[in-house]
């Protein structure tokens, strides 16, 4: 049956880093003293093993760790449990990679569209694309539907709810899917151009089935979706079950310590299915540095057996004045978000994101 | 319509904290920019706002903000998003605490048997609770039911699957419960004592009702279910579609440095319906303190307007030598779980088993 090779970054003295990495190798199988297994084939076969223990200075080693694919089935649940189940708990170990056999990347179907699929929908081959978010919370549906038309005859590309817009009894949400869908149709009637409206999915597994298919009805063709908050296995369900959307994977709840970040957003987020991610970029509200924000991006595209690319969406706190700045960074594979930035004229929003647009599309990698 | 209010630990520079509170507060809430905003009503009813800053000593603050309770609606993944979603994005800010009014708490209908209800159906209207796991993961379904026969006959109150048993080939779900269930069953013929077998559920939304389903049909009263694995709102929705269950909330996946474990796992999990709230022990294999555990154990118990109180769980490498000082720290209301330490004595498992119930049995609190 094989084995996959999960890797962990573990804070520790010298002299106790052979004990760590036994130990993590436990508790991600048999979580058990050795001397309890009677078996010779759960030796041989179920228990985890240490396979290479690296010195990257400063006090950290990296870990790899062969854990037994017999033990994973065919259930992203169970995929999460064993390869950074219980270790989650401890403060100094940070799940950092995997490499998978292609057997197991068979459970796992990725984004159903990716960049080429989303790309396609927009008509738009191989320029950077834009997405904006409606935003605060609060304002009533006319309102929201207003910014979506205008943000649309700006010429956004994807337009999403704010990840705070829920179902709340100021905007509900059917009523507001079929207005911003709306707005988005008359936009196009109006431009030509193409735009996605995108929803935000938020809630217990019913729920997010229930206004999957208020979305689908209306025509909607891309979602917003936190997996960390609603959960992995159901955010994987979802996208089995309604796999026509362009899935954007929002970071909230994402709280990355014990995972890297590079990883859980570029990696492991493109596996279970979605087809953008949202991350926090460098320089904006939050902590990331240029080289995880580089290797998230880079991880979100770069080849994988047959899952499909997944478009990078720098985001958390982004400002006009970056534009060009993060193409160059990202390349044209990139969709960028700009949220509040946008509203802070006003009168203006219109001609604000019109720039957006602009420059975005002006933009050219041999600048 | 009211606030409740979120307490975060930060840790920063003092010149920092009222800005860092505000940035919470905004992110928690609108997540733009205040001049972005043009109406009153959003500003006076939807913004959180900064309630307190304490200094609480070595760079740390304890911050206080106020969410709109307009914004949480009534579900529970946007209550978390709310709650600590962005925010959960860095690294130095720990979600540490909830103050929710009665119309809030009442979204939430908590364990459905809590500490009572596990007692009722035990008999055992007040001795400390003993807990067992069947592990390793590998064996045959037989050898697992065979062990669950041991624990039950040794007079263990649960016997639970290990956390990593989910549907492999070399244990099958239906099978397994089927079996586990009927040794359980059977030793209760022979010895007149009650016990409950908890299957691990584990998986997606829909495996998860499809196997609650089996468990259910099989007569089982108990299981064990990762609320941080499967994510909590499929958690929350399961507990609400089979009430009869008595749910053991295991950590895995819980990676808890920047949710306070304490909180996550005593307070978090209950309101979401853990009947009982496995957490690793201080002095186990995992990094809490004494004060981290007392503060879990105390938050899963103490009264919560009408939420019921939850059964504690130490676990996590915990050994026979520590019963009478676990039970001291933690008292009656409370269910000793060892794991690997039962089986150690391969040949005497039933012996060492029964000492281990033996010892709980025996213990006073007048000691």
């Amino acid at each position: 049956m094989g084995w996959l090779k999960a890797t962990y970054i573990v804070e520790c003295a010298a002299r106790e880093i052979e004990q760590r990495a036994a130990q993590i190798a436990s508790e991600q199988s048999v979580e058990c003293p050795l001397e309890a297994i009677g078996e010779q084939r759960i030796l041989d076969e179920i228990v985890a093993r240490v396979a290479g223990i690296e010195d990257s200075g400063r006090g950290r080693y990296r870990v790899d760790v062969e854990i037994s694919i017999q033990t994973i089935g065919t259930n992203p649940a169970q995929f999460v449990n064993m390869v950074f189940g219980n270790a989650s708990l401890w403060g100094d170990v940070m799940f950092a990679g995997l490499e998978v056999p292609d057997s197991v990347l068979a459970i796992f179907p990725g984004p159903r569209h990716g960049i080429a699929g989303i790309r396609d929908l927009l008509g738009a081959p191989s320029r950077p694309l834009t997405n904006a978010a409606m935003k605060p919370q609060g304002l009533h549906v006319p309102e929201l539907a207003a910014l979506c038309r205008t943000f649309a005859l700006a010429g956004v590309d994807i337009i999403k709810d704010d990840h705070g817009i829920d179902d709340q009894a100021y905007s509900p949400f059917a009523e507001r899917v079929r207005a911003c869908q709306a707005a988005i149709a008359e936009a196009h009637r109006a431009s030509g151009k193409r735009a996605l409206y995108a929803p935000n999915l938020i809630g217990t597994p019913s729920v997010l089935r229930e206004r999957a298919r208020i979305a689908r009805e209306e025509g909607v063709r891309a979602v917003l979706v936190a997996p960390m908050l609603v959960g992995l296995p159901a955010f994987f369900e979802l996208v089995e079950e309604f796999p026509d959307f362009v899935y954007l994977a929002h970071p909230s709840f994402g709280g990355a310590r014990s995972i890297a970040p590079e990883f859980l957003f570029g990696r492991l987020l493109r596996l279970f299915g979605s087809d953008a991610i949202i991350f926090v970029n460098v320089g904006g509200r939050f902590g990331y540095t240029h080289d995880i924000c580089a290797a998230l991006a880079e991880g979100a595209r770069r080849p994988w057996g047959a899952v499909k690319p997944a478009l990078p969406v720098p985001a958390g706190g982004m400002k006009m004045e970056r534009i060009e700045e993060l193409l160059d960074f990202y390349g044209a594979d990139t969709m960028l978000l700009i949220g509040g930035n946008l509203l802070v004229e006003r009168e203006r929003v219109l001609e604000r994101t019109r720039e957006f647009v602009e420059r975005v599309m002006a933009w050219s990698p041999a600048r």
